[in-house]
């Protein structure tokens, strides 16, 4: 390949390359923003395809702009600013019995408050959602169903929506097949389900920390004690501290988020997963995988699971689209592995059957690639926002904030400094019409005072860049 | 009123009673037929409406027709095959832990089998329904409501809904407003909840006996120990032997059935309703009332409940549409009294909120009037379904069988010649295509191995009465 040189004598490429280099130090191109295609550009420049390419893999090289499959090149924040990631928790663990704060029935009320600046969303805003299609989808499955859908499904749930799934699980390497799946009202019915099939009263479990404040509240209510282990904002649970723990201790139950926890977004890598799952086999432990999110990777592809690795039916691989497609549709699956007949037997005994309609709606969405098509546009919105927030947290919050680094989902991990709590922080937001999650909601713990999970599952907006703005400067009055 | 006499010197009323008379006895009328309404009969034979009407009272005071508001009259079966009423039940009165056969998922298959003559079905079959008004009104709500209904709704449900049952509940007196109702995912769920609300691992609950198989569920998931009450298949528990209980046994809760009870169909009278709940008020003991089928009356007017008598907030009023309108929408509700808080921390550990569409879609069929309308049509076909039911076993099944008189709901309790094995029967009569529900599910005790469960929740036709048939002659063979 000819290498063309401009009339300055430098490299052509090099000169396109460094104007959009100080367009984005002088803020021109913002993180998260879309650079031209390389067509637009070549017309632009008058240059060949290879040369705006070679420019794009300059910056790339650079930190500065990356690319995303079939969308083309993104801009990359990599100002001074930019916040360091917290460190690896240190959770105390004993093993607690014990609730978390009531504040969560809160924010569904929260939910329907358009004057929020709303950083607590567990979900999708509208408009990321391909609502038309799906009502689409909902009036065509009404008219094609038998009696409209009002009868009782099967326990084990839709046929067509079980080949669905069981045939995305492709994509990570997986072979499962529609049998070894049940559809369940959500994912929190999912992991209601695991965690009765493999525990009683009394038992305890391990989990990662900070985490999911659903998977604490189920705990409690089935007087389960819980273990928290440390836990890498980038790589997840720490793997040595599960083995040392195991030494010492019987555990009847490990729950793991693997791919982007909740809430700070980690991705345990693929040896963890399968060094995971040999421990598992050896001491015979049950995991419940929630990989709810799975799906809204920023990668290149879609990140494999701990079920993958699993041939002894240990692993319990759990799932919804609440967060991709509808919370309110209320649909979830679990592979169950060798635990099904218990799980079939618990979903009859504690609910029977699913919602019929939503069950063949999904399905049929599914099948026709409009939700591959839904897919790439909300990871590619959730990755450019991620960046955005990132960007300002280093502008407006105090110096030395910590933030996660999320490979994928829609949640950050902000670590405050010390003296900040973050309780005191929320009232004090809330009467600015900003809210978020403290972090002592992710925890039965004494710790996370100074943490937040802040959510970016909506369009970028000037309100939230306020919001953000908002929060920062809170911070540094509380300091 | 003037009496018209006929030319043979017999009154014309009389002589046209006893041509429907004599129909009745040949069979020309059968068991819950309506008959001609009073203008065609007029014109027919060129008589007066009241000389009409003075034969139907006749046939009325002979027991052998039947008005029912606003449709006419009916044929009701007075034969001398006339089978009795079962005696009330005397189980043991101990506390077992305890699981029913788990036959019941198989029931969840046999619905789409429509080769089958299903007399195990717990709910009506489509052809009952509104199902072109009910499709009508999901169009209409997923084109109405914000995002399709995407969202997550708050967890105690929609507030239309809550405040359309609420409306209902002055049918039997009540005076519910919207926030003493929480939206749970069918009655089912609605249990779950309200037995985790008020009982913990080990504790004793009471039922009736035979009870729902899904009561008996749901308490050995939560291990739970059942003590069954001797239970009058015409008035539902027996009071006498609930205060002998209660004065040498702690029990943690009750749960009934009032309004025609799963499986008898028993109606327990107002004067007992009162009692029990000044009863539970004196032991201070949550009474869990189940009023799924309340709606479904064969008489004058809406049973009252429980609830109605009770101002202490121990009682928790549970209902919903799936044995009226849609099983597959999944929408129940729960008045949880003074566990309110408790049910709703209870829902959002265990399920978050309710489905969007379908809680909006019953609330919109409600508030048209709709719903009564169906509701008067669903209730002629049972209660006219359950006399021809009657009739048949009468007609068809051992000369000993006894059988239960429904007075709402779709079930028979039928109690064979001790000798005939219902499972047995169960097995032998599947062969032949038809299929029911074998006494033995209904207990935790060792008993009703003669009984059977026969649901009348379908079109009544040749099939059936084949069905029925062919059920007696295998039961006839096993004597």
């Amino acid at each position: 390949m000819e290498i063309k040189k401009s009339r300055k004598n430098t490299f052509l490429y090099l000169e396109i390359a460094q104007k959009i280099e100080s367009q984005i130090y002088d803020g021109v191109l913002a993180t998260g923003d879309k650079l031209p295609s390389v067509r637009i550009l070549k017309n632009e420049y008058g240059v060949s395809v290879s040369t705006i390419l070679q420019a794009y893999y300059h910056l790339e090289s650079k930190s500065l702009v990356e690319p995303r499959p079939r969308s083309g090149y993104y801009v990359v924040f990599c100002s001074e600013n930019r916040p360091e990631d917290p460190e690896k928790t240190n959770p105390k663990q004993n093993a607690v019995l014990g609730s978390v704060t009531d504040m969560i029935i809160d924010f569904y009320h929260h939910l329907s408050n358009k004057s929020l600046v709303n950083l607590s969303l567990g979900v999708p805003s509208a408009e990321l959602l391909p609502i038309a299609k799906l009502n689409k989808t909902m009036h065509e499955t009404i008219i094609k169903l038998p009696a409209g859908g009002t009868y009782y499904d099967n326990i084990e749930g839709s046929e067509n929506l079980r080949r669905q799934i069981a045939q995305r699980t492709l994509l990570w390497g997986g072979n499962l097949v529609e049998s070894d799946i049940v559809i369940t009202a959500g994912c929190t019915n999912a992991l209601l389900l695991a965690l009765m099939a493999v525990t009683k009263a009394g038992d305890t479990i391990v989990v990662e920390s900070p985490v999911f404040f659903g998977i604490l509240q189920l705990a409690n209510t089935l007087k389960l004690r819980v273990i928290e282990l440390p836990t890498d904002p980038n790589y997840g649970l720490d793997i040595g501290a599960l083995k040392n723990l195991l030494k010492v201790k019987e555990i009847n139950a490990i729950v793991l988020i693997p791919n982007f926890s909740n809430p700070t977004g980690s991705l345990m890598p693929d040896e963890h997963k399968k060094e995971i799952v040999s421990i598992i086999q050896q001491h015979q432990i049950p995991l419940i995988e929630d990989d709810i999110c799975g799906e809204i990777y920023y990668g290149k592809k879609r990140p494999s699971t701990c079920k993958l690795y699993d041939d002894s039916g240990l692993v319990m691989w759990l799932g919804s689209f609440s967060k991709t497609l509808a919370g309110g549709y209320r649909i979830g699956w679990i592979a169950p592995g060798r635990f099904k007949s218990d799980i079939m037997k618990l979903k009859l005994y504690l609910s029977s059957s699913t919602t019929t309609i939503q069950q063949e709606a999904i399905a049929g969405f599914l099948s026709t690639g409009r939700y591959d098509y839904h897919l790439r546009n909300l990871r590619h919105t959730f990755h450019a926002n991620s960046l955005k927030y990132i960007r300002a947290i280093g502008d407006y919050f105090p110096k030395d904030t910590l933030v996660s680094k999320p490979k994928g989902s829609f949640f950050l991990w902000v670590e405050l400094n010390k003296k900040i709590k973050t309780k005191t922080l929320y009232e004090r937001a809330k009467k600015c019409n900003v809210i978020f999650m403290p972090g002592d909601i992710f925890t039965l713990q004494d710790q996370y005072h100074n943490c937040m999970r802040l959510s970016y599952a909506m369009e970028w907006s000037d309100e939230i860049e306020n919001g953000l703005k908002k929060l920062g400067s809170l911070a540094k009055e509380m300091m």
